[in-house]
């Protein structure tokens, strides 16, 4: 528990008992049953968490980055879960019932593509390519197609329509952002969730830690293939995508 | 090089070069380009090739049942490759070039189904599960959706489509026999060919080496599992497939 408190629209929102922490973030509730608090934390994992490690600072960029996307995303007419910024390293959003499926975007092929089909690394998909994974890891987030997952009652048909359409109207967008400030969005990983009412949200994060992010003067990887592929650290390119985009998005 | 011939539709059909043998399949050329000449061979392969066996006879079960199959679905309006049955072990076939994608129907959880999503054997699967392989031993055949064929030009989505209709309808008319003499299809495999004139038509063998068959008295396996989990002498369950399918499509 923590008496931590946030205005947001003429309302205190107190934040309350943790609900839920994953591999990066911690979620609180409020004293607002709709909604949460987020609290991005330093750590970073790879390969389901098999690599491990801490990074002061970290759940900063991914906070600020995150944010500030959301906030791009919501501008830009795309339904999603965020409310408000409310620390270096916390936010607000709206509870929703997260739809256990991962929604990968590949512009490129990179990471498992390459391994998987023994493509060239960086080689432009056309069209776009959309996955769906198992948000299980019991299960290892196993790729799944359409019928698997009605078969195990996942999702409905409806919902894999609107979550195909949410993230390519994503991706437009992103793409779009990215290469006003110099940088590849290659591939990235989304996550939807449904409110009381039904209402399809964009949720979770979007950051360097689920996206491959390439400079396209120098060819660096800005994400989290740093950490995975022992690059160096994570977070000089984190630095650099942060300030891109707020010089980009502030001016 | 061989002098084996065979009188279809009052021309002579002569066997010609190897063209290609697979893991339970030769296959030749004969004098006519539009017609290949298959042997069925005894050898059964299970997990890709790295499990294998000679089994006096089964070239001659999957042959006889194979026809039997492609007999009754030709009968049921499906369009395919298969010509006529010419010996124990061998038929006729119209040459296609292979679609590179397995197509995999699945009406009961079974197999990698089971372990990947952690459910109970034999759960029906509803809707009927699809699935897409690329053929590529060299890649393990990894398992694919649409946008990652069609990025990779594997196929087009109109072939996708017709490929999903087929496979649909094929498994209706194979559900409606096997239960007529008393198993349960709960998977099969298919592949499929592009004629010269652009047709799609279904090719490869249907047997007890691609499809899982249950006895619904006894619950035993009827097909290739017996050898993949080292239980018995697989021809046994073949022979009784093939008595049941002989004594039912001969009425």
């Amino acid at each position: 528990m923590s008496s931590e408190k946030f205005e947001l629209d003429g309302q205190f929102i107190e934040k309350k008992a943790l609900k839920y922490e994953g591999k990066a973030k911690q979620v609180f509730a409020t004293n607002n049953a709709d909604v949460l608090w987020v609290h991005y934390m330093d750590q970073v994992t790879a390969l389901n968490g098999k690599l491990k490690e801490d990074f002061p600072e970290k759940g900063h960029f991914n906070n600020l980055i995150s944010n500030l996307l959301f906030d791009y995303l919501t501008q830009s007419g795309i339904a999603n879960h965020w409310l408000a910024n409310i620390s270096e390293t916390d936010q607000l959003v709206k509870r929703v019932d997260i739809i256990p499926i991962e929604v990968v975007t590949r512009n490129y092929a990179s990471g498992h593509f390459v391994s998987r089909f023994d493509v060239k690394p960086m080689m432009p998909l056309t069209p776009t390519v959309q996955e769906f994974y198992y948000k299980s890891d019991a299960l290892d987030d196993p790729f799944m197609n359409d019928s698997q997952i009605l078969a195990l009652k996942l999702a409905t048909k409806e919902e894999l329509t609107d979550l195909r359409i949410y993230a390519r109207q994503v991706n437009e967008k992103l793409v779009a952002l990215f290469k006003n400030i110099g940088i590849t969005l290659v591939d990235f990983k989304l996550e939807f969730g449904r409110t009381a009412d039904h209402q399809i949200l964009l949720a979770d994060e979007i950051s360097p830690d689920t996206m491959r992010l390439v400079d396209q003067s120098t060819g660096e990887s800005l994400d989290k293939d740093v950490f995975r592929k022992h690059q160096g650290d994570l977070r000089v390119g984190y630095q650099e995508v942060l300030n891109r985009l707020e010089q980009f998005l502030n001016q």
